[in-house]
């Protein structure tokens, strides 16, 4: 399978190195402005040689600095908005007769005109990828300027259409990939870190380890976001047994368990377009048809809101009812808690596992939803929640983040349907009974 | 470069086996009814589960008779149109104030619920292909009801979304090419029928010939359109002298001139989506890189129109001040041209020059328009009419299309850009000095 | 996996085209004569400009008539044999003192220097494919040239190292593959011919069949040896039933059987290299890994000799105890067998039977060796004689050779290596209980 | 180009996967000795079964030890040479008659018979790959007996004719390239070390730079040799300017100059196999192919012989008319040298480039060769001497075994042929008058 990935690799680099002939003869000699040029590109010269401007738009953009940047995003908010005039007349037809035709030229009519010069923006080589960064200027932009949010929809409309799960393609990555994709698998992983070229040959080479990305023909260097995996007879605790680079390789065939210990997402020019979910799904498919004896399909995932809402809860003194010693206890500065007696820790330990069940299953943010944007992820994706692992994580961050709790979602293909529906429906969170005893008495 | 057209097919017969796991189960044993699986699709459960439920309603679907499908379509134009109260809504939060918000939520309202279910369903594995298909059955309903045009309004916005230029791969179409690609080849071609194998060979192994097709990484098997070109070193009158079988090959090397003779689209399903003006185009870039000798980039083009038009005017005593001689001439049955002595013959001939040196640059249609489609094709691409070859092709297609003429359009890069603002802005049709020369004083 | 062999295809489109900078500046302007630059290809300067020279060598040979190529072999016979004063010293030094080293220097003496020189010449570009075809020439000249045997031992002692079945490449063959390797499926099947690319696709494209080849790297677009392939529900009797362009076909998955019915080498310039064997080995395994479900591997294969040893047989009154109405009836002209009646027709085909089993196992040439060459590979290589089939192949060669008897080998992996000895060894013709009650007795 | 590389892999992965259905069956449970294997392997068994016979004495040879594999390799020596009997038939008959018959069975019949055997273990599946291993243990069983190099005798034979410059693969090595391979060219690198993934990236990635290898189809990963090239515009003098990081990157199109500073070979199990000739021509035809502004392709190499021939000289008294002063000079040791003034240092510096031409152009070994290992290779290839850089390569290494003194080497395609004549035949070395000059009168 990741022969295809090679193989569609050829495709690319030959049509990249594509010059565009004749390419100065359109724009003329000195430098159009930018607006010009965009709005040439809309024009009937656009229909004609729409890839030669489409080019010159994006080379002159690159060449733009932050300020030069933020007067291109108002330029397309307020000069490519919606025919305003046209928009009214629309307006007035669907009031006299709210046909399915007059729907239709509503749509049309209200559809921002930078969403036409984004499709012809894209027909320039490599276009696709420039526009994916150009949404990455975008977001520091907006931060300026919230106005800019409506442009930024008409990205997102777009990149969801583009990026439609119909034209990704899923690849293993592995020690035969090429160097300039491997690179990017280091920069990219978010969860745990790869140091450097040997770890990462740890992540990819042993027959117990896997990794698949998923790609879009168009950005062809470029994984999307990647999913790494270990094969195991049991569901781990802690990420230290993972990545233990000592531990001894299973045959892939002996193994039982495939775990997803750590996904990322590559591009934050298509952050909101969701490939995750697709991504487990499909990873665990392929799997399991490479090696039948896998019957458990689980994460061991980070709760990164766990520490901050802990610390809420630890200022409340009515919070759970919790008595003062255990809210002592979970104030305790995370220094101190490397010199505590066994029964001490012990105490403590138990503590979190119950607090980090109830952050899970009974907390909700203001939005009444469940707070912790993980947990969101795989629920909603139709996990359940398979164990609660204090001490899972004890890395600087694991510990301020989550006091070094981790926890395992588990994907059972059987249950996924239910589950999502569970939680999307009526927000509740499907767990198995080991988590479930963790809760304390809602009224002890 | 065609090393990269087999390179890409690789990466999709990999995805294209791939069963779905446990598909049934989300399903139930029973068939759902095609309505509700577009429901669910559309709804939360689609979301977890969507490639299952996209496959299964692209099941349903292509298991359905012709009412089934008519019905289908129906559905989607009354079931899945826009949410009628949200777009009160949205309307009266525009009218209230106009600001870009407004505007967005407009736009969004106004969309077809539609739009959401064709981009879900194309999740499905070789989703693409089918909803292609999906639009070529559109077409047949279409005919006996007219308000379906709303919903292939929505297939046309999608479909230009998804096969922008940017996604399509140029690849060279010759003997080495899998066959059952060539096989698609062989049937889709619309201009100048290819018959059989041996005849597919002659037209792409000799080195005086080549083709290229565009494909989308989605539809690998599917050339989407081709053109074939004969290397040259001179503009050719006929097309009997490009297909010629016995005609002596020339070295590449030597060419001059690429004749592009025969372009032809493949998808029904696409109709409507202009790949044509980039095909032609990105091919003389890759000629020209391939072979810097070549200087000339010209067409070999039917005249379909002009057959039809020239009896209107055979029939209407004042046109174009023709002499009664004249338009006898003109209205002679095309089985009596054969025994023409040789004086007639040339008379006749060189009226029809002149005939369709007039039909071309001087009339208009209904709409103020050149009538002729493949002349609005090229001269909208910025070509210009370069030559008009009376005896082109004297087929019996060609004679009774357009009584055996045949023409050049020449593209000229450097001129591409002018000629098409010409025709587009003030349909000007530009053309050589020789075939002005046949038109007829307008007023003699 | 027949991605892989498109992959494989890519490389060599590469270096194919590669062109030899500065070729002619080593050779100088005059055309050298072919015997100057085969002695300049062996001494210094071929090691420095080896590719050169022996594209040069080659391109001489290739412009070279018959007579021109017949000279080239003798001159390779006459003046590129051993060095006959160094073979003869060695000869001496061995008879002194046999030692390992004076085997090994007799060894080298008395290799003719024209096996460096083919080995020189394979560097040239496309080098391989061109010495191929020169052994095909060296054949006909061999006809009236027995001396030139001598030659044919070298190229046969080189391509058997060179065609190593290690080096070999397995792939299917299907409508996918490209059409310039498909035309030599056309044009090489020996067996069963095929009528044109309908006839191919019917053999390729439905899913109970296969056809598989052996690639060499450096013969890309050039199958060595390929075996088509029925998948069936049962072993069948008859070419008739496989061929039918009407039956049903079978999901892949529900066959039990795979049928062998057509095996072609392609290189006549390979003769004597036998790929047959492993070909058949390699794709039993291959199938049975992709269809489990497979429990049987037969042929159905021709028994070319039958006919002319019958002959013999029908006129000599004395053999295997046949009556003289027997003798008559085995001797009766095919035209008549149309119009025989029911009952003459079961006595001839049953009669038919009984001398198929004795021709084929007991019947022995003057070589001691069974007769019929398909027999004598197929055994060979370690399958069993399954099944005799009176009737199995009608069409006029099939009676013309084997009075339309038709068998199936079969090859059970379990058996192999002691059915091979047993043949091998003792020249035992492993057969079925149903073929061996075939068989009259001996002494009646 | 390098895509074909990728397409490659693509092959091999395939292959390399197959397993041996039915294997163990062959065997039998126990596990037979590996001569009884080898044996087996030659014998008719090996015939049916290759494959399997083959994999199980690659099988059984990995898993010896040392001892053991000494033990199989004087099993080579002894058991399987030639058959003695049959090779004394065979002189007999050549005495009486020595006929091209004849002299054809002296040379079968001189032919050790572990050539079959290797030519049979190569059926395996990755059998090259292991020979190749194999082959490498031998190196270190002869240091311990000498005689097993009529042992090596075969294998170089054999590997000479499977590595054939006509089957090798010439594929660019650049950060494209998958890891695996990647990792290879780091650990191979002979001649100037490379620091680990980020110092390969500089050798690879920058537009300035190239790097090649030679590939055989069977061992897939696994670079046979490879050089790296720096694209300059001047011939440079030093190895510290070719590989400084900081320097600015020279847009490949304005280069004149390749530089071909590094040539390593990869394999120790093919010594004595020659690629480095062929590699470094094919290079410059490609780089002049793809650069049509490169005219000059030169090497930087190292000297690794002079300072062990220079701290003779300075021993010798009589030696080239050395003064005392010179003599003391040269036998100054390298730690001084670093705080020596300018004077002394510039006259050192004469000294060093005299002795330096001295040694290339007029010192020879007591084979009457020039002595230089780096020079005999690329005088032997036709390149002529071009310049003497004192102070190339001031690395610890480079001082030990050159004094820093570096040489280019030149290839002009037009003047190799002679170049490579005036060398092999009359020990001529061809420099540059620059060179030349550096020559103290013979007899001053």
């Amino acid at each position: 399978m990741d022969m295809a990935f090679l193989g569609e690799l050829l495709t690319n680099v030959a049509d990249r190195g594509r010059a565009l002939i004749g390419f100065e003869r359109f724009l003329g000699k000195g430098a159009r402005p930018i607006d010009r040029l965009c709005e040439d590109l809309l024009s009937g010269k656009g229909e004609a040689s729409g890839m030669a401007f489409a080019q010159a738009v994006l080379d002159a953009w690159q060449r733009l600095d932050k300020p030069g940047r933020l007067a291109f995003f108002n330029l397309l908010a307020e000069r490519f908005g919606p025919d305003a005039e046209r928009l009214d007349k629309a307006i007035e037809t669907y009031r006299k007769k709210p046909d399915a035709a007059a729907v239709s030229a509503l749509h049309l009519a209200s559809e921002p005109r930078r969403q036409e010069l984004l499709r012809r923006l894209n027909l320039a080589p490599d276009g696709t990828h420039v526009l994916v960064q150009m949404r990455e200027a975008l977001f520091e932009a907006m931060e300026a300027e919230p106005a800019l949010k409506a442009v930024d929809a008409d990205f997102r409309h777009l990149f969801g259409s583009w990026f439609n799960r119909g034209f990704l393609v899923l690849r293993r990555i592995d020690w035969r990939t090429p160097a300039n994709v491997l690179e990017k698998i280091i920069r990219y992983e978010a969860v745990h870190e790869i140091q450097g070229w040997d770890d990462l040959r740890r992540r990819l080479e042993p027959a117990d380890r896997r990794c698949f990305a998923f790609f879009h023909p168009q950005l062809v260097d470029e994984p999307l976001i990647f999913v790494e995996v270990a094969l195991t007879t049991e569901i781990p605790r802690t990420i230290g047994e993972v990545l233990q680079p000592e531990r001894e390789v299973l045959p892939a065939q002996e193994a039982t368990t495939a775990v997803f210990y750590s996904i990322s997402n590559c591009q934050e020019g298509l952050r909101g377009i969701s490939f995750g979910n697709f991504l487990i799904k499909q990873v665990a498919e392929d799997l399991k048809r490479e090696l039948p004896g896998l019957d458990t399909f689980v994460t061991l995932s980070p709760v990164p809101g766990f520490a901050r809402w802990l610390s809420g809860i630890a200022a409340d003194p009515g919070a759970f009812h919790l008595t003062n010693e255990e809210r002592a206890e979970l104030g305790r500065p995370a220094g101190e808690t490397i010199s505590l007696d066994d029964a001490t820790k012990a105490r403590r330990d138990k503590l979190l596992g119950q607090m980090a069940a109830q952050y899970l299953l009974r907390a909700r943010g203001s939005s009444g939803r469940v707070i912790d944007p993980v947990a969101r992820f795989h629920l909603g994706n139709g996990a359940r929640l398979e164990r609660v692992n204090v001490g899972g994580n004890l890395s600087a961050r694991g510990l301020r983040e989550s006091h070094g709790v981790m926890v395992n979602y588990r994907y059972d293909l059987d249950d996924i349907e239910t589950n999502h529906e569970a939680f999307a429906t009526r927000d509740t969170v499907v767990a198995s009974s080991s988590v479930r005893k963790l809760l304390r008495p809602a009224n002890p």
